[in-house]
């Protein structure tokens, strides 16, 4: 940097070189300072009405560009993003949680500060937990340091990050001879030459390969990457629920979601049939091996992730996941014939049937037809998740969900994120009643900004994923009238929907309703459920007790 | 204990024993074995919409009833009740957080597991740093002796405790030979009788000696000692902030809320110029010191609280704060005569102006008029609180605000957990827009049990506390139509105000309607505010950069 910026200032304008235009948040009096800066900046300040839907945005925005950011005042606004910040932990996904915070210079002699929990870094200590990398900024001499070293942190895991500002730090000069540095990692060249070496030999040798592609491919960016990998090799690839959407899913190569026993047969059989599986960046969590249900044997696997590489019962170091894959790319793996696979089916088109009440089975197959090549599906946990997984995304659309965290309230919020990041989209929000009425009324703040999602509220009195382990009154939600919503919000569409007619019609006015978001409040049996849930839930039930 | 209860029982029967009839939690598939124990419980579940509001709602059951317990699952859950845990620390609640978690023998290769965050210990991790005891029940053996050690912890220090439940350890049954002890705490009685001796003088030797009630001997039950002590001593007595309430304020010896520069100008005088100050049970707060304007010197103060009993500039130790009072109940300290002290002023009746726009001092004067004997107010941070510091409350009635660590959006959510502590009490609650698109759709838990508080909710269309101190777009709030939430609901009365007459009759009715809840908007100007808040942002506006 050749002039003193500010170091609020120095850190925005590193957001901004990481491709960041938008900051969610709650401001606060000890975060006033940084938020002035952030509005006389490029960034855009997107006010949540609750600080866990600025988080969940951040999330869903940085899916979309690369990475996030959420901007909150200490403790009240901090704390409250805890959650959507081990979300994020857990699911690799690159947030910056910018936080203010008492003055250095308030916290000498230890005084009853509001908004203060314990201790002056109690909050510093709960993000050290949730985070890959995190820093108090004490000190403007060291603030520049910290913050580039905080971030390459966050890219090289493609995971969240902490950074707190003391209010009487943000408008202090940085050190002028500060020069922003960004260290690439880099493979150990000769680790490399001999993994891919194994791996080739083992690929070509093999009878009937797959590829897993995991979510790491859609965090660095490798998705063209694995499109030449399929394309040069004709190997079919399968992906994880977590990383649905990661190859346009009309890829004649495209097995569909593989997920143990939660999964179509036809898919499950394939995968569990190979006798090389090439899972790259997949971190197979219990609920996309189907709870269990998987049987993905090592002895036939090649895996490789940001954080290690393993080919059967032996593990290489030093090898980065973009490298590996490029070297795939540029080895001589033998060309296959295009076989016979299995492939997700379009869908069929929809004739609603006169005066016939919907069921979840009719709404997706609705959904399904409904889908356009600009539509987002965002799903939140439980069946809007759990049905959504078998839609078939078209080329170009994208796929979000929490599939391994598994945060109710999830979707909204996102929606927010995701539209701001890429206006083209918009986005289906398939979301439970349940979660519904933890973050559904950040529809406020998706009216305050004119974004138009379709938000289709699975209306079925209750936390129906629960249900079929173990049932109680727990288990019910309070009836709201959910299209009822945007008379509170003075914004939006709402429709009230029983029956397949009313569903069909209610899309289509929707998808004509480009000026705002729309609410369907689709009414459901309590005890319908995918076909999918079925499975899953029959699965989870041996292991509540 | 005789026979050998589960052990999740026997945590029911701990909380029983603790008075605790009520659990407030959202349920999930880690903790949903300990869900079905609750419900097959004398313990009430109550359900909210998101663990944020179960969180608020625990927080106030336990101010009124005591001790309040939240149950919810692992992370998704217990991340979202981090905030509420933190307040209840600052704030000296005794709240047990009970989390399920993933069962000990699933964990043992430590796989990928969801709703898990970084390490199976995450949560406990970030627990451990809100809360003054913690727990996981890894072994059944010992899980009862640990579950008596957190809970009496807890009572010690009136603060919140975290209890993890791994999902198999359950219905794992105590041993039997366990018996459930209680220690109690007790003064060294040396130390106990010199600085009674020393404090004895020092207050007999003064000219005008003031109590500063603090909200320890609410947390403690010390309300009747104070009384006493006051009765038997006439020396006058002013609250905190937080402790507003802990005395009635119709008492005669009752000078005001002391808060430095924020309070009235007449109880700042009598305060500052005491020669004896008797702080018994107060935590100093940089809010309840009016942002540092009091004066309180230490050179002529007594302070005993739960931690630390000092006398000007020396400390004692183990001096118990409740065997402190009594000493002093118990000593022979001079009785005075009653002087001419300040007082609050009783309020004055209300006559609306007809035609003219509620302002925000009007507004105040006229919920002043309606305050009750059963009414208890509950004031979410913000000109609620400020404004509501001023309200005259009557004997029996409860004033509730987290006056320290300020968390937005506790007031809805808390008067749940009022209401169900004291079926007798009918919340009025005060809150900010602001605050209630935070949490204010509780107001669904609130119908789907039958409760009746009545919401004010201040509409000045932003963070009206932040305006002074620094303004722009990022404090303004989308604007709802807040009277139309009951359309969404299904359920309580809404008003739409504008101007006196409207909200004189929109109480009137509000008074009636017992059988569910009032939302009450009133319309304010976004630059109106009550005058202790011109006070108090004149002096945070110094403190922002």
């Amino acid at each position: 940097m050749e002039t003193s910026l500010p170091i609020g200032e120095y850190l925005i304008q590193r957001l901004l070189a990481l491709g960041v235009r938008h900051v969610f948040g709650v401001p606060g009096d000890y975060v006033l300072g940084f938020y002035d800066q952030l509005v006389h900046s490029a960034l855009n300040v997107i006010n949540t009405c609750d600080e866990q839907g600025a988080g969940f945005a951040a999330d869903a925005y940085a899916r979309i560009q690369g990475v996030g950011a959420v901007c909150i005042t200490y403790c009240v606004g901090g704390l409250k993003v805890a959650n959507s910040t081990a979300q994020a932990f857990a699911e690799r996904v690159p947030v910056v949680v910018i936080s203010g915070a008492p003055g250095m210079k308030e916290r000498v002699k230890n005084p009853l500060l509001h908004h203060k929990a314990r201790d002056f870094d109690s909050q510093y200590k709960v993000f050290e937990q949730l985070t890959v990398a995190s820093t108090v900024l004490h000190d403007p001499e060291t603030a520049p340091l910290e913050i580039d070293r905080v971030l390459a942190t966050m890219l090289r895991f493609q995971r969240p990050v902490y950074i707190e500002i003391p209010r009487d730090v943000v408008s202090a000069p940085t050190n002028t001879s500060h020069v922003s540095q960004q260290k690439e990692d880099t493979s150990n060249p000769d680790t490399l030459r001999e993994v891919l070496r194994e791996a080739v030999d083992m690929i070509n040798a093999a009878q009937k390969p797959v590829i897993i592609a995991g979510v790491e491919l859609h965090r660095f960016g490798l998705q063209g990457a694995l499109v030449q990998l399929v394309e040069n090799t004709n190997i079919p690839v399968a992906s994880t629920l977590l990383s649905k959407s990661v190859i346009v899913e009309r890829h004649p190569c495209y097995l569909g979601v593989y997920e143990g026993g939660m999964g179509l047969e036809e898919v499950r059989e394939y995968v569990e049939s190979s006798d090389c599986l090439i899972l790259l960046g997949a971190f197979m969590t219990d609920i996309e091996l189907g709870v269990f249900t998987a049987r993905l044997e090592q002895e036939r696997s090649i895996s490789v992730t940001s954080e290690k590489a393993s080919i059967r019962y032996h593990n290489y170091e030093e090898v980065r996941l973009q490298d590996f894959i490029q070297g795939l790319i540029d080895a001589k793996i033998t060309r296959r014939e295009p076989g016979m696979i299995p492939h997700p089916k379009p869908p069929q088109a929809f004739s609603p049937v006169p005066g016939e009440k919907v069921t979840v089975k009719r709404l997706f197959q609705r959904l399904n037809a409904f889908l356009d090549d600009d539509t987002v599906v965002i799903a939140d946990p439980g069946d809007a998740l759990f049905g959504g997984a078998d839609l078939f995304v078209h080329g170009g659309t994208e796929f979000l969900s929490p599939a391994n965290y598994l945060s109710m309230g999830y979707a909204v919020p996102a929606s927010l994120g995701v539209q701001l990041a890429n206006p083209k989209l918009r986005p289906l929000v398939l979301v439970g009643d349940g979660a519904f009425q933890m973050t559904g009324m950040e529809l406020s703040t998706i009216a305050r900004y004119h974004l138009s999602p379709i938000v289709v509220v699975l209306n079925n009195g209750g936390y129906g994923t629960e249900r079929p382990m173990l049932d109680g009154p727990f288990n019910d939600v309070h009836p709201w009238r959910y299209h009822r919503v945007p008379e509170v919000l003075g914004a939006g569409r709402g429709f009230d929907i029983e029956t397949e007619e009313q569903l069909d019609e209610a899309l289509r006015v929707s998808r004509g309703h480009t000026e705002g978001f729309c609410i369907l409040d689709v009414h459901l049996d309590p005890h319908d459920s995918s076909p999918a849930l079925q499975r899953l839930t029959s699965a989870l039930k041996k292991r509540v007790k």
